[in-house]
Formats: structure tokens, sequence, C-alpha cells
């Protein structure tokens, strides 16, 4: 039978006395409890468990199905003179309650420690329930503790109809228990409207501020005069993409030689920056004020986290950002106008910016139900905008969840003075991206007016972006965010996937370096993941943990979530729902490892050792193959490999003990090319038979995951071993131009055959090696799926005596 | 560009005067159409099409992003004194509001044409509107079109708010156009409630009536006097399943030989069937009667079909049936009391039965918001009970629509003799599925008082069964539906794919040819994936279809539904989104194919041939292996195959042009088995490179299929061909034991090596095969997927000069 763990790090014990209050904030307690028997308490709370079963009989029914021990229902335990509770009894019921089955997942004597193997908190309590005080707190608990399918209980009572009583309230509050939102809000009457915020942009130079469509839905409870928090999701993609595809570069062109320049030399800021900025325009008088919007939204919901918490009484809201579709503006792909026109939606949600019902009439409405507190979400592109918007400092924003999220664009779309395209994405860039998300050509009327505009910035784009030499620049440095780190003035909550080779992980971890540089407080989730959210792992209760962190910042409510919540949280990558607590990632004070390169081994000791070649002629074979780029990563880690003259292979020692690699490993590799230019290529490889964990997570059950009462759902998901094993798996990998040695911004020289020191680090990471694996380094060139792919023969000599590869590790 | 297509057989011209009507009814027609000018009457439709637009200002700001031609926005005309349109620029028009874009998908000149590409019908339009009729019939036109996302474009603004007036209304009505039920209701204010039904059944021995659990959603209309149709699915899987690993029949056993028996003995019924039987017992008196149910549902929707329904003013209802949970009585797989159990719910919707509130206080309940026509839905298990249900004859009961389902029990789980799984199934069997399906064991007391008689009732169903013989009894005849075909008094549509090997195409095959003889009008849509719903598919208007069929058959609106839909409807395997409208499917006056088999050729002309053998011992090889069915199946198949000793493999020559398969191939095979017993099985192949549609669809837009107003939504889909060409395709197959080469029910002896006539058919097929593809027949033996994996090792003998391959075709 496979363990089942649920991993539960938002919950935490309170006294009594704050049991007592929630319980009675959530319509738990009777009224008159302290008069009242034991066994009418337990009555009475057992009723509350069963909201669908509006009769008596109809509850005894259910009641009748129920075991507390072998030999006594819990209708037979509810309806008899002599209540007593034995703690194992409850814990039976308690399984029971959460959706776990007798004989199928536990066994009625060991509820208590299958209950611990869950990885769930356990109670204390003594071998009999005696008191009314200890019922409280193990009803308290068992409404605290997770179901089988992973979700709250109390949240699993709430989408049974727990909390319906509250959806009609006339004076509607929000609700707290345990520290949490609770969803006492009737999601389905939603209000869902548009406005267009002025923004302070003129990036379509038609002399008129941008006006930026905004989309908000908001509980019903806000036309009741409750003042709601907005989670807050700025998104490129919300109007539709177009296709990119004619757009795409081609990457089958040799690598140019870049000339030779001088660290004095300073480039010119690009004509794109030109159109980024904000303006001062003449601005039109407001005509009149309104609190009712003029357009109904009838938009897709589109991260279910946000969903979630609709039904927990918070707003939500979606903007395109300029030059989406119904907005005004230009697409810049992560330019300091975008980012402005991500900020002026929480400016407007802070009250301190413009909104117009139309852009035609000039009548402004206020986000009038916002209490001015805005959190931001969203994925890759999205929760790019939530780190855009943190680095400006915007009063209003009070926290980020900013997930998959890049950090720089540079290290999006290059790497060490390399095109590197994101997997999956070759010839894509920042002018591909704009023509990707300029929606406002899906309006044909409307793109056949702002062409001439659009095809003027996508020239300065494609000329700023550089391809040519792949250099960092001031078209790269105004996109990356972490200069700006030191405005950061909201909580910041890092999630990425370990297996992320869309946005890679230097992007957080160089966030996170900078935060933690800048003593930044902040927290980071790693899951196994590729590009892809977390909120549905049934192993890790993520949306518990967000909810307490966003009751804490948006509402103020001090639920102590920043030290209850763990600041570093990663998932292992050996053990399935396995997730480690830690105080920090990549730290600089972690042991370092180092290998040295002798023959074909990795070794601890340096021997004496000499020189190996290779040659990078590899593009010509896979681009007459079938063009896999996954199967080409495969086989150029595999031991017998079409690609093995195109790469060195280098295999430690098998592992005594497992490891812990963490942080970035460093290689120096003296390297010389035949020829005037050349590039090298590091993958760091776990070689060992071994299952793994499948890098998207498998869903267990459709749409599983309720996330309201007559509500969304989402389907729920577990990371799941393969049911094979494999020979190896990639850790980590790491691409340099030998030109860029010393330099991201400068080049130099490459004689042929002649020697050079290449020093630089692989992508981070966090990896469970277990025992007797090996670690595999290749030395290759050209990476099919993310570098250009060279018609060019390079042979490349390595010296291996001055070779060194350095990893870092947790002791 | 891929040429999209877009079916649409559900929509049907009507007369001037319909189309009028039809427009008022969705107040599309303003009340003084008969006086207004007609750029009036233009302004008044366009208006309509923008639910979301609340003020002049935003309307015509939407409007001026469309473009009815180069030179002029809909905002333009709208606005213009001098009001002229187009056909064409009304086409460019059309196109725009059904999603397609200008110089992406179309070019403004070329709508027309465009729109006739996309397999649309075509209006029959001057070429300038002038009238305002003509107006109108353009209008009604467009409403009924298909989006790019394939859905009714009345449907698309019905999810966009259009029907809202609607919903509050106190005097609800049905609301059709061109024949079809709108989205008039608010399906999130649906009443969700629960009731007893009592069945004429005490299958689990207590002396009482068996209760079933009925789950009813029903519009909030009914409240306002509406009485609505039922949309009922019998689903044994509706309260959840167990897991049946431990029960499962071990298949690495060898082939039982079976004494030979004579045909005059007729073995007695089984056990199994004494607790089948509808039973009398003493009733218990009512004691009272409401309208007001005491339960409510929070169970999820099912089938997006059905929720498509709901919006639309249908009430739907699930039921689990004898020994789900909740409900009384034992599962018994297919029994005459399970088919009993799922018409009880029919009779008390129809209000021939009772039904109580409770399973304690007698309080009746009636079905009292039903006009009594039921219409039942539902894939594999549901489907199959629907096909149970119309074979009763059970009044109430309307229509079925039966998916993937099964005809005959024994075609589920045998073949010809021999026990053959359904695909990814091996070990299952009648008593795995009871075990599976008994959600009663899901409550641990309840399971705690019925184990004894679910115990007994298991051992039955074992004996039953009878895996070892694997023969035709009386078991097996009650649990064939066809039998009683002569019964059905409803319409009938039968869907199924044709690539499913769960439930193998025999089992629509025969219901369709039984209901033929029976001259029993039905349809049958067969599509090409595995064991999936079709009603996400772009291509087809499969929902449109449905709504038009039981507007006709629920609401007796005489919309010609039977002769608008076609009779057989059959999706191309070759074309992706193509679709065949036939009159019929595996007609007996279809063309034959004679193919012999001479050297490794099937031709079509006898020739002197020899003897041919083959060895049946890859079984060790396999279970050695990893055990993968699939790829088996793939190997057994392959020119060069690690399986090439277990099989003979024949090849047509290249076809001269493409060929239809169409029906039940037929094989006639002179075969000798080494030993006394012996099985043979055969495959029919495609041979040929072609990349080829994928087995089940691949989602084109997660959630886009929207399935009314703010409400649920299904995944859209498509079926795609596969990226990469290959070289075969399994086209069908079939399995025979030697020694039930006369009858299923009777064994005839096997001497080792004398040769005997072996006739019998493979699973009836539809299958495109294209011009220079060769037919393939693979013959075998043991069948690693499907049948007993015997350690045995067998030599077969094929005569060549007696054997026959017979494949019917269309003309």
């Amino acid at each position: 039978m496979h363990q089942l763990k649920l991993y539960q790090y938002s919950y935490h014990p309170v006294p009594f006395d704050q049991q007592l209050s929630d319980l009675k904030a959530i319509d738990f307690l009777p009224g008159r409890f302290d008069t009242m028997k034991i066994n009418k308490v337990f009555a009475v709370f057992i009723n509350k468990l069963f909201p669908e079963q509006h009769s008596t009989s109809a509850l005894l029914e259910t009641m009748d199905r129920l075991l507390v021990n072998e030999h006594t229902t819990l209708k037979a335990l509810y309806e008899t003179e002599h209540f007593t509770l034995l703690t194992t009894d409850f814990y039976n019921l308690a399984l029971q309650l959460l959706g776990f089955e007798i004989d199928v997942d536990f066994k009625l004597a060991q509820g208590g420690e299958f209950l611990s193997n869950l990885g769930l908190p356990l109670l204390k309590t003594p071998e009999l329930l005696t008191t009314k005080a200890q019922l409280v707190t193990a009803f308290y608990y068992l409404l605290c503790l997770r179901t089988k399918n992973g979700q709250n209980y109390l949240d699993v009572l709430a989408n049974r109809g727990f909390f319906n009583q509250f959806f009609k309230s006339r004076t509607p509050q929000f609700v707290l228990f345990n520290g949490r939102l609770q969803a006492t809000f009737d999601a389905n009457t939603t209000i869902r409207e548009i406005v267009y915020v002025q923004s302070d942009l003129d990036t379509d130079e038609d002399g008129q501020y941008d006006l930026l469509e905004t989309t908000i839905f908001r509980p019903k409870a806000t036309a009741y005069n409750l003042k709601v928090p907005a989670l807050y999701t700025a998104n490129p993609y919300f109007k539709g993409t177009n296709d990119m595809t004619a757009a795409l570069h081609d990457v089958n062109i040799n690598l140019a030689v870049k000339p030779a320049t001088e660290p004095t030399i300073t480039s010119a800021l690009p004509p794109v920056l030109q159109i980024d900025q904000p303006v001062t325009l003449k601005t039109p008088a407001v005509k009149s004020e309104t609190e009712t919007a003029e357009i109904t939204s009838t938009e897709d919901n589109i991260y279910s986290l946000n969903d979630y918490f609709l039904a927990r009484g918070l707003a939500t809201v979606y903007a395109g950002g300029i030059g989406t579709r119904h907005s005004d503006g230009i697409r810049t792909s992560g330019s300091p106008a975008e980012t402005l026109s991500t900020t002026a939606i929480i400016e407007w949600l802070h009250g301190d910016r413009l909104a117009f019902t139309n852009k035609t009439d000039h009548i402004a409405i206020k986000a009038w139900w916002c209490n001015g507190n805005v959190a931001m979400t969203g994925k890759s592109y999205l929760g790019t905008m939530a780190t855009a918007a943190a680095t400006t400092g915007v009063p209003g924003l009070k926290a980020i969840i900013s997930e998959s999220a890049i950090s720089s664009w540079y290290d999006y779309y290059r790497d060490h003075g390399l095109v590197v395209a994101p997997e999956d994405c070759q010839g894509e860039d920042c002018d591909v991206l704009a023509i990707d998300t300029f929606s406002r050509l899906k309006d044909a009327a409307d793109y056949q007016r702002i062409k001439p505009v659009f095809d003027k910035t996508l020239l300065a784009l494609t000329k700023g972006q550089d391809r040519n030499s792949g250099n960092y620049n001031d078209f790269w440095a105004i996109r990356n965010y972490r200069t700006n780190v030191k405005n950061i003035k909201c909580a910041v909550l890092l999630v990425h996937g370990l297996n992320d080779w869309n946005v890679k992980l230097r992007n957080p971890e160089k966030l996170w370096r900078t935060l933690r540089e800048a003593d930044i407080p902040a927290k980071m989730f790693l899951h196994q993941g590729q590009h892809v959210y977390m909120n549905n792992i049934r192993s890790i209760d993520f949306n518990d943990m967000v909810n307490l962190w966003l009751t804490d910042k948006l509402l103020g409510f001090p639920n102590h979530s920043d030290t209850i919540l763990p600041k570093v949280l990663i998932q292992d990558n050996a053990q399935p729902e396995t997730w480690h607590h830690y105080q920090d990632w990549c730290a600089d004070s972690d042991p370092k490892r180092q290998y040295y390169l002798v023959g074909n081994e990795l070794t601890t000791q340096p021997k004496n050792s000499s020189i190996q070649t290779y040659v990078d002629d590899g593009a010509a074979t896979f681009l007459k193959g079938d063009r896999d780029e996954h199967a080409w990563t495969r086989a150029i880690m595999a031991d017998h490999s079409t690609y093995a003259t195109n790469r060195l292979q280098y295999k430690s020692q098998p592992l005594d003990h497992e490891l812990y690699i963490d942080g970035n490993p460093i290689l120096t590799v003296q390297i010389a090319s035949s020829t005037d230019h050349g590039l090298l290529s590091a993958m760091l490889v776990d070689y060992g038979q071994a299952k793994r964990l499948l890098a998207n997570p498998s869903i267990i059950e459709r749409t599983g995951l309720k996330l309201g009462y007559n509500w969304q759902s989402e389907d729920l998901k577990e990371f799941q071993l393969t049911p094979k094993t494999s020979a190896y798996k990639l850790i980590t990998k790491g691409h340099i131009n030998l030109q860029n040695r010393a330099s991201l911004r400068f080049n130099q020289t490459v004689t042929p055959d002649h020697f050079y020191t290449v020093h630089f680090e692989l992508q981070p990471t966090h990896y469970h090696l277990l025992k007797n694996h090996q670690i595999g380094l290749i030395l290759y060139s050209t990476d099919m799926g993310m570098t250009l792919r060279s018609s060019e023969v390079i042979h490349y000599q390595i010296d291996l005596a001055d070779c060194r590869l350095e990893i870092p590790y947790r002791r």
C-alpha cells in the first residue's frame, strides 16, 4: 500500500481561547456551550459536519454508516445515554470523515499511527476525551486537518454547504479560522466588470495617455459595503495570443565572430527606450464620476488560486497591459513602460490614479470597493510582471507570489554572451514575444490604425536585443528587474520548478541572492515541476499557506505567517511527496566539493592528465533527422550515443552516501577552439538506475480540488515516479561564448588552437543524489534545443590538467 | 494554413415566417420591426450582439474595432446616413463575430469562399442586402452558424449574457431557435437534491425493498411551475469505486481443455439468478407526502452534455443503482436486477413508482417537477445501463444516447469461447467489476452489515461467469440485452469509438443489426476515438444535434430531427476533421473482397499453396520483459519483430485506389494444433507510411467550450494527426477457441495435429485505406493484452490452400 504523505505547514496550534473564538466565528460552537453536557456538545458538533442533511432521520442514517470502533457506529455513540469517547475512537471517526477507508487505508486499531505517518500534525490527547474542553480541541484539530485529497477539512465542509448561511449576509465580514480566510462568500454571485485605467504612458504615440483595460471580479459583498483586498494578475496573454511561428528567428546559422570591445566603450541606449518613458500630456477633463461600470466581463478566470480566493472574499483583477486587446499602447517585452503599465492598475486600486468607464466619455470610476491592499499572482510572464511591479515599490502592493518568473530578461533569452532559447522555444526573442502578445492585432480596425507604430517598435526591439552579439547591453539592462530590488516594499514569495528549462533557475536564484544581500525578507518554494503551478499538488498545502500569508499581508491579521511558514521549501526529487523545510537556498556558506577531470573520470584528487578533443558537428545529423530536441538531450547524455564524438563524458565513482547538491555548480575549463570563435556547454548528470519523478504532476482526480461551494474546481495532481527506471537524468547545465569569458558586455578575441580559461556558473539547482549514483559531466558545444545550430565544423581541445568542477552541497 | 472544417448537421433552413418567430422568441426582433427603416433594424440587431456593453459609447468603441471592408469600420456603417450592406461586407463582419481573424484566418475579399470551405452551410444572398427581410435572413443565418471554436454563435452569445433577462422570469418557458433549446436558464441556481426510490428488488436479502439513492439537479424554473424533462444517467461509478487490483484473475495460466459437450445439454441457470428477481414484500405504509427533499446533493456533475442541458432547462438525474454507496442492494454486473434498479428511477420520474425523502420515515416524494419524459445518457457502463433500460420498454423513457456501450456482456469479457479482456483490463471479469462498483464498501458500518450477502453473491458471480470454459451460458444469456431489443419503444442513438478496444465494436454492431432486423429506427455515430465521449470535438456539432433530437423527443417539438440528422455518421480515419453521412453501417448488401493466402501474400486469386507453421511461446518473453501490452501489440504487427516466430504475416499488393472497409471481415483458416486444445487470433493491419489520427482527441483549448452563462465548461478537443508517420496501424482483430469452432456454448474436441476449419468474424469496423497501402493479416494465438498467457509451447500449422479472408467494403 502506498503511504500517502500530506504536509501541512499552514497549520499552527493556537491556545484554547483562540480555539473557542475561532469555532464561534464559524458558528460551530453552540450558544449554550457553557451549560451543555458533553454528549450534547458532541451532538451539536457532529451535526455541523453534515451540512447536506436537513432532517434528523437523514442525519442518523449517515451516522449509522460510520464506525467509531469495531462494535459501535457513530449513530450508537450519538444516541447513547452513557457517552464516553476514546481518543482512538475519535481518530477512527476523524479518518473516515477525512475520506480514508477502514481496511483500505487504515486499520481500526491503528488510526493514530496512520495519522502520524501521513505527515499531518498530531493532536496530543489523553486516552479518553472526558471534558468539553478536550472535545473542543479535538474537533478544532479535526477541522484543521487535511483530507485524503489534500484539501483542508473545513474547506471541504465549505464545499458541501457549511458556510451557505453566510452567503446572504447583508453585513458581510471576513471569517478567519486557524488564521486563514474561510470560504464564506458565494463566488457565483461575483460582480464582473471592466474599466479603463489611465496610465502616464503614450507608447502608441497618438498624443493621448494609454488607457488600460482592467477586468475586475469582486464579491457581491462589496455591494454591501465590505471593502476587500485585490489579487491582481498582470497577464499579457489575457486577451489571447497571436501565431508567432512566422516571426521566429532562424537558429540554424553560424555563431558570429564578434570584434573585441573595450570595457570603456558605453553603448548608446537603443532607440526602443524612447517610447518607454512616462510622458506628460494634457489631461482630459473628468466629465463626471460614477460607482457603476458599464461593461460586463465574460472572460474566464485564469488561475485557480485566484478563484479559490474569490470564494474567500478577495477581489481578483486582470489586466493585459499596453498593446493587448482593447487596451492602448504597444508591446515592448519587459520594458520599463510595461512595468509602468502594470503598476498603473495597482495605483488605481490604491486610489492614486484615474480610471474611466469607457474610452470616450471621461466618466471616472474609483476602486471604491477595494481596501487599497493588493497582492499579485501569476506564473511565467505573469509572475514576471509581479516581480517587475514589486521592484517599483508602488504603494498598495503588499505581497507578490511570483511563480516561474523572469527576474532579468537577459537570463531568459541569453546566457554568457550566447543566444540561448528557453526550452521548446528555439528562435523566440523579445521581438517575437511582442508579436505573440500584441493582441490588438485581433481587432482588425484597431490594428489597421496602429500598425505603423507597431512595425516601428518591432524594428527597435529587434535591433536592441541584438541576436548577432548575444551580449548584455542597455536594452537588457533596463529589462533587469534585479537592479531595482532595493525599492521592494512588499512581501515576496518566489515559486519555481526545479525542472523548469523555460524560465531557467538563474532567474529566481539571482533574485533570491539580491534580496538576501538587500536584507529584504522573502520566501522561496521550489517544486519538482517544469513550468507549472503547484497549487493543486496533493502532498503540500500550498493554497492554505498562501491563504495564511495573505490573511496577514492583505488584512493585517497577526497570524505570525512569516514565522509559521517555511522560509525555503524544497521538494525532494528522489522521494515522492517529500518536502524539505530549509532556512536558505544557494547559501554562500554551503560547503563545496572539488572534482578534477582525469581520463573519463571525475576524481576528487588531481592527477597528471592530458588533452582531450571533441568535434562540434552534430547539427548536420540533427537537422537531417527528426529534429527532436528532447531526444537529442537524452542522447548527448547517454553512455552509447549517436553524438558521442560531439562531447566528452566524465563520471565520478559511485557515491558512498547520498548528497544534496544545492546552488550553482561552477566549472573551470581550459579550452581551445580550432577557429576564431566558439562556445562551451556543460551538463551535470545523475548516472544511476532509478525511477524518477515525472517533471509534470499527474492528475490524481479530475476536478478533485473544489474551490468553494458550487464553484470552480481544479484537477488534483501529484508528482509521480516513472513506471520504469532510467539510467540517468540531467541535473543542470550551462552555456558560454568563448569570447565572453571575461564579461557579458564585452568581447575578447579567440585565437585558433590557443587555450583559454573559461570559468562559469551552471544554472543553480537543488538535487538529491542517491547513494551509489555517479555524478556525470558532459562537455560539448552546440545545444540543439537552446543555442544556435552552426553548420561549421569546429574542433575543441580540453586541457584536463587545468579543469575543475565545484559542486556546492548542503551539509 | 490549416483549413478548419466545421460540420453542422443540426442546422436546417426554415421559412421566413419561422425565422421571424424564432427571432421574436429570443427577443432579437424589435417590437416596431414593421415600421422601422432598414438601418434602424440593422442597428438593433448589432446592439443585440454585444450583451456586455451597457452604454452607447462602450458599444461604439467595440464596433470601431471591427472592419466590414478595408475602408469601413462597423461603427462607420452603423452611424452612416446612407446605409448599404454588401453581402461580402456581411460575410466579413460575420466571420469576425464568429472569432475568425482577418489576414490570419481569411482575407477581406474572400469571406464567402472561406466560409464555404469551412464546411458550414452557405446563405444564398444577393450581392446587396437591400430589404429588411434579407437582413432578417442574414442575421438569422449568422445566429445559426458555428464559431471558430465550433460552438453555435447564439450559444456563444448566451455564454456572454444574451439570455440573462430570461433568468429571472417568474413564468419560465423553454425557448427554441432553429428547432433547438436555448440556454435561457441560470444553471447556477440549480436545485440539487436527493431522494430514495423504492425498487421491487431485495437483492441484499434483508426483507425490505432495495431503496435507491437518486440525485436530482433541476432548474430553479421548476419552482415556478415549469415541468421539465429529465436527462438520466445511471452511473454505477457515481459514488466512487474500490481498488480491485487484488481481485483481478491471474491470466498467466494455461488454456483449459474442455470436455466435448452435446448441443442437447441445457445448463441449469446459475444460482446468481436467484437474487436477481423482483420480489413481493409487504409494502411499508406511506406516512405522509411532501414536495420538499431533505438532503442536498453536493456531488459533481459527470458528463458535460448533461451540464449543457441544465442551462437549457432540462433536469439531470443520477443514480448508482443497487449496491452503490447509500443505496441498498448488491452489485451483480449486468444482471436483470441491475436493469430493474435502473428503470425504477425512470418509473419514479414518470410517476409510476414511490420514492421517499429518507430511508426511515416513509415520507413519499413525487417527481412533481418532471414532465414525465426521460432520456438517458452516458458512456461505457453508463451507456450500457441506457441500453439495458431501453430494452425493457419502460414507459417514460423517450430516448437513449448510449455511448461506447456494452450490448451483451459476453462480448465485453469473452470472444468465441475464450476469456478475452477489454484493453488494459487483463484479469477483470463480472465478479471483479462487482467489487469495483460495490461502493457500499466505503461506509464501514454499512459494509460490516452487508458483507456476508456480498461475499455469497460474489461467489455466485465467479461461478456463473465460468472463466474456465469461456463459453456462452445462461449467466451470459441473461446479460445479453439484444435478446430484448423487440421491447424498445424509445428513440435510439448509439455512439462508439472506432478505436475502442475496451468495449469492442461487436457490441454496437450486433445491436445495430438487431435493431435493423426488428425495424426499430436508430442512429449510429462512429468517431475515431478510443473509449471517449465526442461532445467536445470541434469539427462536429454533436451537442447541437443531440439538442435538436431531444427537443423533438422530450418536448415533442416537430423539428424533423429524424430526417435532418444523419442516420449513420462516421468520422474518417485518414482525413482529419472529416465526417461521412451514410444510410447504414455493416449493411448486409455491401460488396466483399475475397483474399487468399499464398506465401506471405494476400492474393485476389487462389494459387497452389502449402502449409506454414508458427509457435505460440511468446508469453515467456513477454512476462520476462516489461509486460507492456501496447508495445507487444505494435511488435506483433511489425515487419521485423521480436515475436516474428509467434505469427504468420501476409500482405496484399499495394492498393491501386482507396478503399473503405465497412463491416466484419470474415476469416476462414485451416488450422492444426500440436496439442488437444488451442486458440487462433487474427489482426487485420493497414501497412503504409502515413500520419494517423491519434486515438484520443487533443485539447485545442482548455475549458474552451462554455456550457452556459457563468457556468461549467469543457475542454475543446479535436482528433489530430501524429506529428510523425508510422508504418502500420491495426484495423481490427478477433479471437477464437479451436474447441468453439462450431458454437459459443458447446465444445468440440481437438485432436493434435489434425486440421480443422475455423470460420469466424473479426470485430467490425469502418476503415479508410489509402491508395498504395497494403492490407495485412497477422495470424497468431496468444494475445498478451487480451487472452490468457499460457506457458505451454504449442505449434500451429496453417494449411494455406483452404484459408480465405473476406473483407466487406463500401462501394
